[in-house]
């Protein structure tokens, strides 16, 4: 082991940063960690954040990292399919986002940050369980990975969803898309592909969290929905390409969905479903959890209405995309912004101008009459803030109407 | 006006009660002032309660009592139709019940005593939600009043009901009716007519608080099932036979099923419909308000989604009539037993007795079987704790199986 190939390639590694993205070393060294270490595990995360991502694999490959660290990995240490993965990725188009990179969500994971600084280092009971950070995200799609969730909300339910949870999931998925919201799912049968194809049939980005890897259809059916789903929106998965879903990462991809997202609503889970997983992970992030009733003839709405019974996890019931965004709007006034995150330009707008711009759609322009109708004020007053909102570049004529300004594309030195 | 018939009457009328019920001259006094006072004046039922009935129509007759009381009786007070009342409630089988009787709901109506103390004695304005106690109630049916209602929930919605609504009421009134619930509401077409007949299929009692004369069949329609409901069950109002149902006394009426029941349930309700109205007085009176969830795609569950939103009304969010009997079981323990209240033969008994109790079904007998399966427990439990409540003519066997010993009968000196 002591002319490791892979660690003098990653110590000879660029270790000047393009400004915005992490140098090549840095992101083969996590592409190798994603692979090396299921996610999950505290000890594995802390020593990562510790010594860093390219003396991380040094220390496994060398058997000089922690014990614990080291049985997180096991045999794997001795493979390396990092740059193979990397180029995988790009194949399909997807690149590996690490914390290194600006598009890093930094303030949505913060919470699991938190969460998981509260834990003991010798922590490994029902990892599945566990709020630790990702090590590195593989992202399909060309929206910068940290603008497109900025503004979400996960939808999740049942695969085996009723023709009520389906239609009631698309209305709200169009309705949260119409008021610049980005539906975030998992890209299930059910409730998750009815939000996806809601979202999209608003023309606004839809997310796909995955429990296998991004260039992966699953289900195999859903190949046309993800093909659609790349234009403006992104797929997303902890596991580097080829990974299959594995019964356990569903459970641990659920953590990502609640931490990404601002809020999740809960639209149909029979009892003991794995939705209320999600839903209950949501609340102990300190997420908005919000739940749509349903017929109490439906079992697939007992669920549902357990969260609602249950006093103590402070679920919301919902019945429209306007209530959800009333209730993910106002809780994220009251969060804490952690220190790294700019200062938002919504934060100096009135708001009169702030409910307009949530009224602006995503993709195709809209008059001013239909913004005032969204945005539940005059015309006049439509007209008296949108020049403002397009001197600060929130909102852009497209030559027939109105629409939000596209958020910055990123992919540049995203991958290799 | 000095020789007033009448006063003269009820102030040579018998003065020694029977035991337990009032005597006529105050039965007849009431009788007057039920007709004489439209119920819903904090003024008047103080001036009543101060001078007691009898010196309260002879000061109404002379027109003596305090400017404001006698503004509500304005020129009723020159008629007397007390004792064609009587005698009118006597054909079909009613009776006048009043403060002084044992029958009396004292303990239900109690939270209305409290209530109205906090208002000023000039307080006149939107009657319609004072919540003062009425001065009788004409009750048709052959049941105690006090006894019929101790153990009731009210299940209340829309008149526009849907065949969901409907169904669900049904289920929600034969669950109650199984465990020895009364349930009440106020005889109207939609959720009331559906919770009656729900009642009726467990063959346990109902009460409809109606807002005309127990004489009348209000809606018409409902004459069958009114018939019906006496078996068993009681028809309840504050107006005297005869009076017609006037739009205001249905929102008069509300407080009464609000009070009369232990919590009420909204099953179907529009955004503003008067079912709220007796959801809101149900939580100001400090009673369980229950709330049953349906499809956000239904007109028919919009006010009952808005309840269960509104989080400083405290709704609750049931699904099942174990659910609703969990509430206001655990809400009646937690409630101060006013004074006048003696104490219950329940209080005496282990949570495995209570159990079994509440499982007995009120008409036809069942198995120890039946028993174990309904109250969660075991059989062998069932057998112990049989004989301690029959001892304790809480339970009877019926030769087939156990059920619930009927309360006492009342009616000996009702009228008259």
């Amino acid at each position: 082991m002591s002319a490791d190939e892979l660690v003098a390639d990653l110590r000879g590694g660029s270790v000047v940063d393009e400004p915005g993205t992490a140098g090549p070393a840095v992101r083969r060294a996590r592409a190798w960690l994603t692979r090396a270490l299921e996610p999950g595990s505290v000890p594995a995360w802390r020593f990562v954040e510790r010594v860093g991502p390219v003396e991380a694999v040094a220390a496994l490959r060398a058997g000089t990292a922690p014990p614990r660290v080291q049985a997180v990995a096991g045999a794997r240490v001795a493979e390396d399919a990092s740059l193979d993965d990397l180029r995988r990725a790009e194949r399909c188009g997807a690149r590996l986002v690490v914390p290194e990179d600006d598009e890093w969500p930094t303030s949505a994971l913060h919470c699991l940050t938190v969460a998981s600084s509260a834990l003991p280092d010798d922590h490994r009971l029902d990892r599945t369980l566990t709020p630790v950070p990702p090590l590195g995200l593989w992202v399909r799609g060309d929206g910068a990975l940290a603008d497109v969730v900025d503004r979400s909300v996960a939808l999740v339910g049942s695969r085996a969803a009723t023709a009520y949870g389906e239609h009631v999931t698309g209305e709200l998925a169009h309705g949260l898309g119409e008021r610049g919201w980005t539906t975030v799912s998992g890209g299930a049968f059910g409730i998750d592909a009815a939000a996806h194809r809601g979202a999209l049939a608003a023309g606004a980005p839809t997310v796909a969290v995955l429990a296998c890897g991004v260039d992966r259809a699953y289900p195999a059916s859903h190949s046309a929905l993800f093909s659609r789903l790349l234009d403006g929106g992104l797929l997303v998965s902890e596991w580097p390409p080829g990974c299959a879903p594995l019964r356990h990462r569903f459970l641990v991809r659920n953590r990502l969905i609640a931490a990404l997202t601002r809020g999740t609503v809960v639209v149909e889970a029979a009892a003991r479903s794995g939705a209320l997983a999600t839903a209950h992970r949501a609340r102990d992030l300190g997420r908005a959890l919000m739940v749509v009733p349903g017929p109490v003839t439906s079992a697939m709405s007992v669920g549902c209405h357990e969260l609602l019974r249950d006093e103590e996890r402070g679920a919301r019931l919902v019945t429209t995309a306007a209530q959800v965004v009333e209730q993910v709007g106002s809780l994220g006034a009251d969060l804490a912004a952690p220190p790294a995150r700019p200062a938002s330009p919504r934060d100096e707008l009135s708001d009169v101008a702030r409910r307009v711009l949530d009224a602006c759609p995503v993709r195709t322009g809209v008059s001013p009459e239909r913004l005032a109708a969204v945005a539940g004020c005059d015309v006049l007053d439509v007209l008296r803030v949108l020049p403002a909102l397009e001197l600060a570049d929130l909102v852009q004529w497209t030559g027939t109407g109105w629409r939000l300004h596209p958020p910055p594309k990123t992919g540049t030195g995203a991958s290799r």
